[in-house]
């Protein structure tokens, strides 16, 4: 119910004046006392709240999954451990749970959206320690809707690997590129295609690689174009816009 | 000429040896000397490659400028300062030059791309210090043929006048949210819009800010989806991508 | 004893040099050996010294607790972990240990302080994980005899559930914002607040967020006015000066 | 105007439907095209917008300070240089510039606030090197009604300096204590006074320090109770915080 | 044997001439394999090699105690954990282990050097957490003849304290600051002695202390005279150099 | 074979288009799935692909290593765990293990490369704590053909150490010097010798050695000639350019 | 006079209570309103308050230097440029100014302190860029009364220069070692010498220095003992405290 | 003249004792008071000294150009401004300056080295901008009697442009990449070619490159094998280890 709507249920009796006042006050989530889901989410933005599971207390996550799956009939999950997964799995029989990408889902049959309609995803991680937080980039973007390319080890230090790839690469509406140590897979990655390429630095290296940090400020400096930088090891957050990126070229077609 | 066009080309000899070679090693390039203008990118991206001019010795960049306006009829340049715009003007009538974006262009009439053809982007700045920059962002991306909102001095500390906007800027295909000092703009905007919002920080601030690390900081760590970030400044690089977004967009309309 | 009184009641004879001397010298503590408890704190600032419990060798720890309630008949705690709350509930069976806020204390019946002396304070957190800090600041506050009003979960990348509760947050002498990641909620509540706002950075993120430190420079960045920040996870620290600001409000009332 | 009564206003025909949405949108503030000047900040806050003139563009600065003054007889500019000083009083021959404090301000006779209704603020500073920010805390604060007592020069490394005021000092309701280098005044102080310390760092300093960041460290580290810091030579944050805790004070007086 | 004797007693036939050509070649140490025992040290600087046992394997950590002990009679371990501390005094039964300041050493009967030539030596710190490393320093004194004062837990926060200590701490030929946190206490100390301050930052603290980079660099910046400073936690390294400037003080008494 | 050759059989009929094409794209690698094994590396560079163990998981390692030797005899792997080799040992017989520098190889009889074919290289540390790093840069250049000199325990606060080793350390083609703590060490050698020095830092050291990012900074601005530095701990890189360095001057021999 | 002696001056009547009561409080400075001179500071520290020239406002400058020949006879200022030394030199022509050193200074015929009181005080620079600082360093312990060793341009890249000079360094009750980027020389110095090493690091280079914090950490993390280290460029402070090690030793001579 | 014929020239009487002890004691520099000259430089290294302009007082650059061109015939500054070069031009008027790369040189005809002796060294630039580092790293691998190749203007975001040029590229016996931004080239030619990569940073960028740390990091973290690194900016290291490596294979030749 927007404003115009408020205002005429109100003009009309409809609505009492602390129902309206409530209404226009925006109290569009379901308050869990520890938490306030927003409910609007999914109107708002297409997508619906995901649950960040890291450090997140067992009777809480419990809550929020059930709620979620009441509300919803499905949930996403990211950075869920094996305990959390067996928690939830005991209580949601029908959540699904992957140890590599650490995405721990409930989903209904044919998946929450329809295959295509967050368009076309290429996937591509430097090395393979990154392929943990290129999956959950993938996986998250599956979810939402998007067709997903991957294509792992293809890191610029054998340059030839990318370059026999790049063909197919070139035929995503958006490109991850995921690679720690010191991170060039974007730069040229984002001379050799169209579309936008969301980099994901990844905590993988040593040394001098300060977590993350140095493939993080190499992305941020880079000098090709179309070029944008997500957290160090947010393969989430790649998957998420991405696929708001294939959505909107899925729309054309 | 990909790959299969130059085989064949050789095998029905049209092409001789060396010149097979030659074109399979990619020589796709202007030799200058000093330089290697990139003539395939506007082939490879859809965009032509654009001149970086800070720093640039005068008389490598009046050749530059007019290297790219024989080939292409026309030159876009970031990062501009006076005495360089006088100069290219000097060398070329039709250059024209904005003292607040520093860009430094040179258009066919009716501009270089038809409007539209870039999608719609929202440029949004959180103060009036950020507008150099949310100008560079909405320069470029007018020059590549998106169609421009702006959104100036809607700064988080004063929300009302954010949310005042928000159903306008929830229209565009890309959101940049151009912020310096804490940095905090897109993280409320993500948590509106239903697009990609691209996050561009800025040096405007002082004190503990380090030349907008701290906005860069609070950019590539915001709880909000569907946020990627730039360099400090660069708002070349979100009209880029933001256009790249739009772009898939306006395929569909 | 000031030192007026110290010189008259040694003129006066009451007192001989070196009685005089050594008051004159300050020995306001309590001479354990390995700590000196300052007895005359809660004379200078109205509050009692509080015990950091972590990293406090066992042996310590159960000396300095005894020591305190034997003198004050209370205790406060902070940053106990629960090896050590066993430990100190076994030496003295009336204190009370919270497993959230990690606070071990010994309070007499009815509290150590009358609940709105400390004025009201409101404790807002940005995210459930933040919550573990948000109590150390709202328990130490209602210890110190604040009015404490709790908000959990409001941050901003949800905005609509802030905006609900803004009339509610302006009645508080004092605002505690705390939060992760990103750090943007003092700077959204402090444009929409009359009183301070203390701002709490928490360690809780990932990837660039390096423990906090994003959250600190957000804070200390902030453009929004009436905003002063305490350490990484000080919870104690802010709900100390909240009480302290509330204290002076609620002298008037 | 708040919901209830724009509800009831609509309800009774005084507002049409357009009318009152935009209201309800929260359009409080007035629109300059490069800026939106934010109105309704004082009822918000008690406290007028400020110009922070550092970097602003001549012809915005003007515009700014003649809409305010026009609007409220009065503003308030922290930062001016003095060829922005000379343009302002050129314009506005009212304009009063303190060159120590860069604040360039026009102020009603009697002043915008009568003396005392801010409370009293002790503002500190560790040596003379720190006066141009304590200064710029102190105006601000006498600017919004605090009764402010000035002690510089009584940094610690001469510890008999700042004991000799200790007394005077703690009369005050809100303490600023300014200082550089190693920024250890506000943890002393800390420890000696009942009410709140607002600790600024200054770049003052050489070497390590880092143009401020060795203080700022320092004081979000304090081991004492009592302390909440603002952002490197921000004076003017520091006068603002303490005038909000002074004027809760000064209501019981 | 210098070059002047060893050129003798080649000209004198006493040396060949690939014994004196290794002696010049300054072959002074004792070759392990994996180590070259530093044997001329004491001549050198007064004092012998000590051993760092953090880190080091088993066999070597034994081999170089016995080795050690067999040429001296004596030998200093820090950085010893409890099981390094038994294998030692397994294999050497008059070692002897502190566990608080983890010094493991073995000493002949009286002591290694006699108390006093050392000087005297006052290690002051600031709160009970820093015991560990301010031990360490005291007993690396005491073991090179430092007459050593205690004065633990005289943090600047509470000032009394330490001013109540000041004349005693005065009597020293150096002063050892140890501190964590916001680490003031070297300042204040520098301000009020007459002797160097060796300042010891710990790692001491939580959030924005960075394992003690922030005493760290706040010693470094200190406005205060007669400071200088060792690593973070280096409580060794303090004891030594004030031994070395007490030992200049104490040839003249 | 290279382009001309590929082009000459295609022509020639040897080859048919698509086998032409998929040459000329370089697939000149191992599809694993998970992995793109590099092996035109060896023609490329003279060396083979290496194996990074660490945080690999066991079914990917056991894979790599076993196609590794089925194609080569031979296999290098680094930063192995005893669990990581104890697994490859039961699955390849003749692995083996060397727990110092973690390097888990496969060798045919006579080494991988004959002794000399890499020249001389000498590896030296400052400390015993440096030696697993050591070991780590001179086992890897044993593989690749280098005749290695060690000199361990060098460093330069006992200079004479290093003095009497100068004309032996000169003899090298190429000098690793690895050192933690102030990581001196190169400085010192590079003034001292003819040939290229390779700086390692590591992370030995506490405090504000920062986890051996103070040796790096102080290897990157070292005032001697003749210096280049590898990552933090990283023996394996370093042994690998100095070998490379080694082979240019085998040649001549 | 001190507490006792005030005590008994009041009981004698030869003080009233105001009066000692003042004297208690130790109103033993000279406040200048913007500045509190601190002239007890040579009876507490056998060393007068030196003036930091840099930054200090005209007017201030001029009034402190002659408020303190006024006072002593004599003054010591650093940093000084030099319009500040022809502003100084014009009002008190007995000034005198060293360019190289930036140190204005008034002395009184045979200076201020008789030379050797100081002990003795080797300065040690590493290149000729460092010279500056190191003769702030000498100059400051000359003024305070050490007889000076310089010793320029001995960096460890060229360790023979520094070898044929350590018999001379080693006769210096205190070394002091100057030098920038990556400041090697107070490790080895600190090698080869008896008593105590003061490290100096200086802003010299370029790159990866950072101002000087790469020679500071890499002093900070020396593995060498019988070091200690001041702020970037402080010459003056290590220029103190050498001389109060040195007035140790000369009390003996 | 080395240890063994100094022994013996002093037994046969040819050189006395303290002739003798002098020589020992590697008097072998040339003392001009601000600076000893590194005369057997050349002996030890096969290079000579050479003079870093940058900040050089004018009277010691001209005395240091003066003598070491009456030593050598020849001498090599880097880092001189247009107004040294014409300092030095007046002075010694066969110096040449190149301003590009800010090299002032002294040669002899025919040049200082003959051309090969130093081997063949590619010097490849990612940008254009990063042609003055290149050029001095080119300049001085000439000076020392490399054979340069350049390939400039070959970064990453256009890789056709390097791949193009790879084989050429392969044929030197070293390889220097000079990249700012993001530097990823490094990393690039690593893979593709068979000899040393010299990587050095540059402080070309903005924003988040601090100064060309983002560079210097990514190249330190490379993935890539047989590439180590110098300082920011620092071409003429780059230059020198190159022709140490060149002239290696230059010997085999």
């Amino acid at each position: 119910m927007n404003i115009t709507e408020i205002l005429d249920s109100y003009k009309a009796g409809e609505l009492d004046l602390s129902e309206a006042e409530k209404l226009i006050k925006h109290n569009d989530y379901d308050e869990m006392g520890f938490a306030k889901l927003d409910t609007q989410r999914e109107k708002r933005s297409g997508f619906p709240e995901v649950i960040f599971c890291a450090g997140k207390a067992d009777d809480y996550l419990v809550s929020i999954y059930r709620r979620m799956v009441a509300n919803d009939g499905c949930a996403l999950g990211t950075r869920a451990n094996p305990e959390q997964a067996a928690l939830i799995m005991e209580s949601i029989p029908e959540a699904t749970y992957d140890p590599v990408s650490r995405i721990l889902k409930v989903e209904p049959a044919g998946g929450y959206k329809r295959t295509g309609t967050g368009g076309i995803v290429a996937v591509c991680s430097a090395g393979t320690a990154d392929i943990a937080v290129a999956e959950e980039a993938a996986q998250t973007a599956e979810y939402f809707g998007a067709d997903v390319l991957r294509f792992y080890d293809i890191g610029v230090s054998g340059i030839h690997r990318l370059l026999s790839k790049v063909e197919e690469i070139r035929t995503a509406d958006a490109v991850i590129a995921v690679a720690g140590m010191e991170g060039a897979l974007p730069t040229v990655l984002g001379g050799l295609v169209r579309n936008p390429v969301i980099a994901v630095p990844t905590s993988v290296g040593y040394g001098a690689n300060f977590h993350g940090l140095s493939a993080l400020i190499t992305m941020i400096n880079s000098c090709a174009n179309g070029i944008a930088v997500v957290n160090i090891d947010n393969g989430y957050g790649a998957g998420y816009i991405a696929t708001q990126i294939g959505r909107l070229a899925a729309v054309g077609r």
